[in-house]
Protein backbone atom coordinates (compact mmCIF):
# COMPACT_ATOMS: atom_id res chain seq x y z
CA UNK A 1 0.00 0.00 0.00
CA UNK A 2 1.33 3.50 -1.01
CA UNK A 3 0.18 5.17 2.44
CA UNK A 4 2.11 1.68 4.35
CA UNK A 5 4.68 3.60 6.41
CA UNK A 6 7.05 1.44 8.77
CA UNK A 7 7.65 3.46 11.95
CA UNK A 8 9.53 0.80 13.29
CA UNK A 9 13.34 1.67 12.87
CA UNK A 10 14.90 -1.49 12.76
CA UNK A 11 18.19 -1.36 15.00
CA UNK A 12 20.91 -1.98 12.07
CA UNK A 13 24.06 -4.32 12.94
CA UNK A 14 25.90 -1.00 12.79
CA UNK A 15 24.65 -0.01 16.21
CA UNK A 16 27.29 -2.98 17.42
CA UNK A 17 30.93 -2.41 18.18
CA UNK A 18 31.53 -6.16 18.88
CA UNK A 19 29.35 -8.79 18.58
CA UNK A 20 29.04 -10.85 22.20
CA UNK A 21 30.12 -13.91 20.57
CA UNK A 22 33.20 -12.10 19.48
CA UNK A 23 33.70 -10.21 23.03
CA UNK A 24 33.46 -13.70 24.28
CA UNK A 25 36.32 -14.66 22.40
CA UNK A 26 37.82 -11.81 22.99
CA UNK A 27 37.76 -12.63 26.88
CA UNK A 28 38.66 -16.13 26.29
CA UNK A 29 41.71 -15.15 24.55
CA UNK A 30 42.58 -12.79 27.46
CA UNK A 31 41.80 -16.23 30.10
CA UNK A 32 44.31 -17.97 27.67
CA UNK A 33 47.44 -15.32 27.83
CA UNK A 34 46.48 -15.18 31.98
CA UNK A 35 46.73 -18.88 31.84
CA UNK A 36 50.33 -18.99 30.17
CA UNK A 37 51.21 -16.38 32.60
CA UNK A 38 50.41 -18.69 35.50
CA UNK A 39 52.40 -21.25 33.91
CA UNK A 40 55.11 -19.32 33.17
CA UNK A 41 55.67 -18.80 37.14
CA UNK A 42 57.57 -20.70 39.07
CA UNK A 43 55.36 -22.62 41.78
CA UNK A 44 56.18 -21.09 44.92
CA UNK A 45 56.35 -17.33 43.46
CA UNK A 46 53.08 -17.85 42.48
CA UNK A 47 51.52 -18.44 45.65
CA UNK A 48 54.39 -16.26 47.77
CA UNK A 49 56.19 -13.58 45.53
CA UNK A 50 54.76 -10.11 45.84
CA UNK A 51 56.24 -6.58 45.82
CA UNK A 52 55.18 -3.06 47.42
CA UNK A 53 52.85 -4.28 49.64
CA UNK A 54 50.86 -6.06 47.38
CA UNK A 55 48.85 -9.55 46.97
CA UNK A 56 50.79 -12.31 45.32
CA UNK A 57 49.79 -13.69 42.17
CA UNK A 58 47.64 -16.30 43.34
CA UNK A 59 45.59 -13.93 45.16
CA UNK A 60 44.91 -11.72 42.25
CA UNK A 61 43.64 -15.00 40.13
CA UNK A 62 41.49 -16.09 42.64
CA UNK A 63 39.92 -12.84 41.86
CA UNK A 64 39.49 -12.78 38.65
CA UNK A 65 37.60 -16.50 38.99
CA UNK A 66 35.53 -15.39 42.01
CA UNK A 67 34.35 -12.44 39.42
CA UNK A 68 34.21 -14.14 36.39
CA UNK A 69 32.81 -17.64 36.78
CA UNK A 70 29.92 -17.04 39.64
CA UNK A 71 30.08 -13.35 37.90
CA UNK A 72 28.39 -14.89 34.85
CA UNK A 73 26.33 -17.46 36.73
CA UNK A 74 24.63 -14.78 38.47
CA UNK A 75 23.87 -12.43 35.48
CA UNK A 76 22.67 -15.04 33.45
CA UNK A 77 20.14 -16.65 35.78
CA UNK A 78 20.00 -14.11 38.91
CA UNK A 79 21.21 -15.97 41.44
CA UNK A 80 24.03 -14.40 43.74
CA UNK A 81 26.48 -16.14 45.66
CA UNK A 82 27.62 -14.07 49.03
CA UNK A 83 31.19 -12.56 48.47
CA UNK A 84 33.15 -13.33 51.51
CA UNK A 85 36.79 -12.43 52.57
CA UNK A 86 36.88 -16.60 52.36
CA UNK A 87 35.56 -16.42 48.48
CA UNK A 88 39.15 -14.77 47.78
CA UNK A 89 41.14 -16.91 49.59
CA UNK A 90 43.20 -18.82 47.86
CA UNK A 91 42.70 -22.80 48.02
CA UNK A 92 44.51 -24.53 45.57
CA UNK A 93 47.66 -26.38 47.28
CA UNK A 94 49.44 -26.21 43.77
CA UNK A 95 49.68 -24.55 40.30
CA UNK A 96 48.12 -27.41 39.02
CA UNK A 97 45.52 -27.61 41.05
CA UNK A 98 44.67 -24.04 40.39
CA UNK A 99 45.05 -24.13 36.61
CA UNK A 100 42.04 -27.08 37.08
CA UNK A 101 39.79 -23.87 39.00
CA UNK A 102 40.68 -21.81 36.03
CA UNK A 103 39.84 -24.33 33.52
CA UNK A 104 36.51 -25.15 35.26
CA UNK A 105 35.83 -21.13 35.26
CA UNK A 106 36.54 -21.45 31.43
CA UNK A 107 33.65 -23.68 31.07
CA UNK A 108 31.57 -21.78 32.88
CA UNK A 109 32.07 -18.62 31.34
CA UNK A 110 31.62 -20.46 28.11
CA UNK A 111 28.10 -21.86 29.47
CA UNK A 112 26.29 -18.72 30.94
CA UNK A 113 27.50 -16.26 28.36
CA UNK A 114 25.64 -17.84 25.57
CA UNK A 115 22.13 -17.79 28.11
CA UNK A 116 22.23 -13.67 28.37
CA UNK A 117 19.81 -12.33 26.45
CA UNK A 118 21.94 -9.96 24.06
CA UNK A 119 19.41 -6.60 24.98
CA UNK A 120 20.17 -7.16 28.45
CA UNK A 121 23.93 -6.14 27.93
CA UNK A 122 22.82 -2.37 27.67
CA UNK A 123 20.50 -3.07 30.76
CA UNK A 124 21.39 -1.54 34.14
CA UNK A 125 22.45 -4.45 36.74
CA UNK A 126 23.40 -4.68 40.43
CA UNK A 127 26.22 -7.58 40.40
CA UNK A 128 27.27 -9.60 43.45
CA UNK A 129 24.50 -7.63 45.78
CA UNK A 130 26.88 -4.13 45.40
CA UNK A 131 27.84 -2.79 42.36
CA UNK A 132 25.67 -0.86 40.05
CA UNK A 133 26.35 -0.27 36.35
CA UNK A 134 25.07 -1.46 32.61
CA UNK A 135 25.81 -5.48 32.10
CA UNK A 136 27.82 -4.96 29.48
CA UNK A 137 30.48 -2.61 32.14
CA UNK A 138 30.36 -5.25 34.40
CA UNK A 139 31.55 -7.58 32.23
CA UNK A 140 34.12 -5.54 30.94
CA UNK A 141 35.04 -4.87 34.34
CA UNK A 142 35.55 -8.65 34.93
CA UNK A 143 38.20 -8.57 31.67
CA UNK A 144 39.95 -5.12 32.31
CA UNK A 145 40.47 -6.53 36.04
CA UNK A 146 41.75 -9.23 34.77
CA UNK A 147 44.77 -7.34 32.45
CA UNK A 148 45.25 -4.76 35.28
CA UNK A 149 46.51 -7.37 37.45
CA UNK A 150 47.63 -9.88 34.92
CA UNK A 151 49.73 -6.76 34.03
CA UNK A 152 51.11 -6.64 37.47
CA UNK A 153 51.73 -10.22 38.42
CA UNK A 154 53.72 -9.54 34.51
CA UNK A 155 56.28 -7.05 36.88
CA UNK A 156 56.79 -9.71 39.47
CA UNK A 157 57.71 -12.20 36.91
CA UNK A 158 60.21 -9.43 35.40
CA UNK A 159 61.10 -8.84 38.78
CA UNK A 160 62.43 -12.39 39.00
CA UNK A 161 64.45 -11.99 36.11
CA UNK A 162 61.79 -14.27 33.94
CA UNK A 163 60.28 -13.88 30.75
CA UNK A 164 56.47 -13.80 30.55
CA UNK A 165 54.80 -14.50 27.41
CA UNK A 166 54.43 -12.04 25.06
CA UNK A 167 51.05 -9.59 25.51
CA UNK A 168 49.59 -10.10 22.23
CA UNK A 169 49.79 -14.16 22.21
CA UNK A 170 45.65 -15.30 22.67
CA UNK B 1 -1.12 -7.65 1.52
CA UNK B 2 -1.62 -10.95 3.06
CA UNK B 3 0.83 -12.33 1.16
CA UNK B 4 3.42 -9.57 1.32
CA UNK B 5 6.65 -11.57 2.58
CA UNK B 6 9.40 -9.52 4.42
CA UNK B 7 12.39 -10.88 3.51
CA UNK B 8 14.97 -8.74 4.96
CA UNK B 9 15.63 -9.88 7.93
CA UNK B 10 16.59 -6.37 10.16
CA UNK B 11 19.52 -7.60 12.64
CA UNK B 12 18.35 -6.16 16.28
CA UNK B 13 20.43 -4.57 18.46
CA UNK B 14 20.39 -7.57 20.07
CA UNK B 15 22.97 -8.33 17.90
CA UNK B 16 25.64 -5.81 19.92
CA UNK B 17 26.92 -6.65 23.01
CA UNK B 18 28.29 -2.65 23.55
CA UNK B 19 27.37 0.56 21.02
CA UNK B 20 30.31 2.08 19.84
CA UNK B 21 29.59 5.38 21.66
CA UNK B 22 29.05 3.32 24.61
CA UNK B 23 32.78 1.72 23.72
CA UNK B 24 34.21 5.66 23.39
CA UNK B 25 33.62 6.19 26.73
CA UNK B 26 34.27 3.33 28.19
CA UNK B 27 37.86 4.06 27.02
CA UNK B 28 37.87 7.51 27.70
CA UNK B 29 36.99 6.53 31.56
CA UNK B 30 40.42 4.60 31.26
CA UNK B 31 42.35 6.80 29.53
CA UNK B 32 41.01 9.35 32.70
CA UNK B 33 42.13 6.72 35.40
CA UNK B 34 45.53 6.52 33.71
CA UNK B 35 45.68 10.38 33.37
CA UNK B 36 44.81 10.14 37.20
CA UNK B 37 47.67 7.88 37.65
CA UNK B 38 50.39 10.37 35.99
CA UNK B 39 49.06 13.04 38.34
CA UNK B 40 50.10 10.70 41.03
CA UNK B 41 53.62 10.39 40.01
CA UNK B 42 56.22 12.15 41.29
CA UNK B 43 57.71 14.07 38.71
CA UNK B 44 61.11 12.07 38.77
CA UNK B 45 59.60 9.14 38.90
CA UNK B 46 57.35 9.18 36.06
CA UNK B 47 60.35 9.91 33.41
CA UNK B 48 63.27 7.57 35.19
CA UNK B 49 61.73 5.05 37.69
CA UNK B 50 61.32 1.05 36.63
CA UNK B 51 61.94 -2.35 37.73
CA UNK B 52 62.51 -5.78 36.34
CA UNK B 53 64.32 -3.60 33.38
CA UNK B 54 61.30 -2.58 32.14
CA UNK B 55 60.55 0.67 31.11
CA UNK B 56 59.46 4.24 32.92
CA UNK B 57 55.66 4.73 32.99
CA UNK B 58 56.18 7.78 30.94
CA UNK B 59 57.96 5.40 27.91
CA UNK B 60 54.89 3.33 28.59
CA UNK B 61 52.72 6.02 28.46
CA UNK B 62 54.28 7.81 25.78
CA UNK B 63 53.22 4.20 23.70
CA UNK B 64 49.66 4.51 24.71
CA UNK B 65 50.30 8.07 22.89
CA UNK B 66 50.89 6.84 19.59
CA UNK B 67 48.73 3.89 19.23
CA UNK B 68 45.59 5.81 20.61
CA UNK B 69 46.06 9.32 18.59
CA UNK B 70 47.95 8.20 15.26
CA UNK B 71 45.83 4.87 15.13
CA UNK B 72 42.33 6.05 15.53
CA UNK B 73 43.59 8.60 12.79
CA UNK B 74 45.13 5.75 10.47
CA UNK B 75 41.49 4.07 11.16
CA UNK B 76 39.49 6.67 10.38
CA UNK B 77 41.62 8.36 7.32
CA UNK B 78 43.72 5.14 5.28
CA UNK B 79 46.72 7.37 6.40
CA UNK B 80 49.42 5.74 8.43
CA UNK B 81 52.06 7.96 9.75
CA UNK B 82 55.44 5.26 9.79
CA UNK B 83 56.23 3.70 13.48
CA UNK B 84 59.36 4.23 13.77
CA UNK B 85 61.99 4.04 17.37
CA UNK B 86 61.29 7.93 17.56
CA UNK B 87 57.48 7.62 17.74
CA UNK B 88 58.22 6.11 21.09
CA UNK B 89 60.79 8.44 22.01
CA UNK B 90 59.48 10.23 25.52
CA UNK B 91 59.55 14.28 23.91
CA UNK B 92 57.74 15.22 26.82
CA UNK B 93 60.17 17.37 29.49
CA UNK B 94 57.53 17.44 32.64
CA UNK B 95 54.53 15.76 33.43
CA UNK B 96 52.74 18.90 32.91
CA UNK B 97 54.07 18.70 29.08
CA UNK B 98 53.42 15.21 28.97
CA UNK B 99 49.59 15.56 30.35
CA UNK B 100 49.00 18.26 27.48
CA UNK B 101 49.95 15.38 24.84
CA UNK B 102 47.68 13.39 26.77
CA UNK B 103 44.42 15.88 26.65
CA UNK B 104 45.28 16.46 23.10
CA UNK B 105 45.50 12.75 22.37
CA UNK B 106 41.72 12.62 24.01
CA UNK B 107 40.55 15.43 21.39
CA UNK B 108 42.43 13.44 18.17
CA UNK B 109 40.54 9.97 19.57
CA UNK B 110 36.72 11.77 20.08
CA UNK B 111 37.16 13.27 16.18
CA UNK B 112 38.27 10.26 14.81
CA UNK B 113 36.10 7.38 16.63
CA UNK B 114 32.85 8.97 15.43
CA UNK B 115 34.26 9.10 11.71
CA UNK B 116 34.81 5.69 11.26
CA UNK B 117 31.49 3.66 9.42
CA UNK B 118 29.86 1.34 11.90
CA UNK B 119 30.10 -1.55 9.67
CA UNK B 120 33.55 -1.25 9.24
CA UNK B 121 34.30 -3.04 12.65
CA UNK B 122 34.56 -6.59 11.56
CA UNK B 123 36.19 -5.87 8.82
CA UNK B 124 39.78 -6.84 8.23
CA UNK B 125 42.31 -4.11 8.57
CA UNK B 126 46.19 -3.69 8.84
CA UNK B 127 46.95 -0.93 11.32
CA UNK B 128 50.40 1.01 11.27
CA UNK B 129 51.18 -1.16 8.10
CA UNK B 130 52.24 -3.95 10.53
CA UNK B 131 49.42 -5.44 12.54
CA UNK B 132 46.44 -7.16 10.62
CA UNK B 133 42.77 -8.28 12.37
CA UNK B 134 39.65 -7.50 12.79
CA UNK B 135 39.27 -3.78 13.55
CA UNK B 136 37.49 -4.01 17.12
CA UNK B 137 40.30 -6.20 17.97
CA UNK B 138 42.89 -3.46 16.94
CA UNK B 139 40.82 -0.63 19.07
CA UNK B 140 40.11 -3.19 21.62
CA UNK B 141 44.08 -3.57 21.63
CA UNK B 142 44.78 -0.19 22.21
CA UNK B 143 42.71 -0.17 25.39
CA UNK B 144 43.75 -3.20 26.21
CA UNK B 145 47.05 -2.23 25.88
CA UNK B 146 46.58 0.81 28.03
CA UNK B 147 44.98 -1.61 31.14
CA UNK B 148 48.29 -3.63 30.89
CA UNK B 149 50.99 -1.65 31.34
CA UNK B 150 49.09 1.13 33.51
CA UNK B 151 48.35 -2.17 35.41
CA UNK B 152 52.88 -1.82 35.85
CA UNK B 153 52.44 1.42 36.34
CA UNK B 154 50.52 0.64 39.46
CA UNK B 155 53.05 -1.66 40.66
CA UNK B 156 55.63 0.85 40.47
CA UNK B 157 53.63 3.56 42.59
CA UNK B 158 53.14 0.71 45.38
CA UNK B 159 57.09 -0.06 45.42
CA UNK B 160 57.60 3.65 46.09
CA UNK B 161 55.45 3.48 48.79
CA UNK B 162 52.53 6.04 46.95
CA UNK B 163 49.06 4.90 46.82
CA UNK B 164 47.12 4.66 43.54
CA UNK B 165 43.66 5.97 42.23
CA UNK B 166 41.05 3.08 42.52
CA UNK B 167 41.13 1.00 39.85
CA UNK B 168 37.27 1.57 39.10
CA UNK B 169 37.18 5.82 39.03
CA UNK B 170 36.64 6.80 36.22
Amino acid sequence: MANETHTEQPVRSSTAFISPEALLEHWQGHRRLTRSLIEAFPEEAFFQYSVGGMRPFAALAQEMVVMAGPGMQGIAEGTWPPLTEDSFKVKAQTKAEFLQLWDETTEQINTYFPKIAPERFPETITVFGMYTGTLYWSILYFIDNEIHHRGQAYVYLRILGLEPPPFWQR
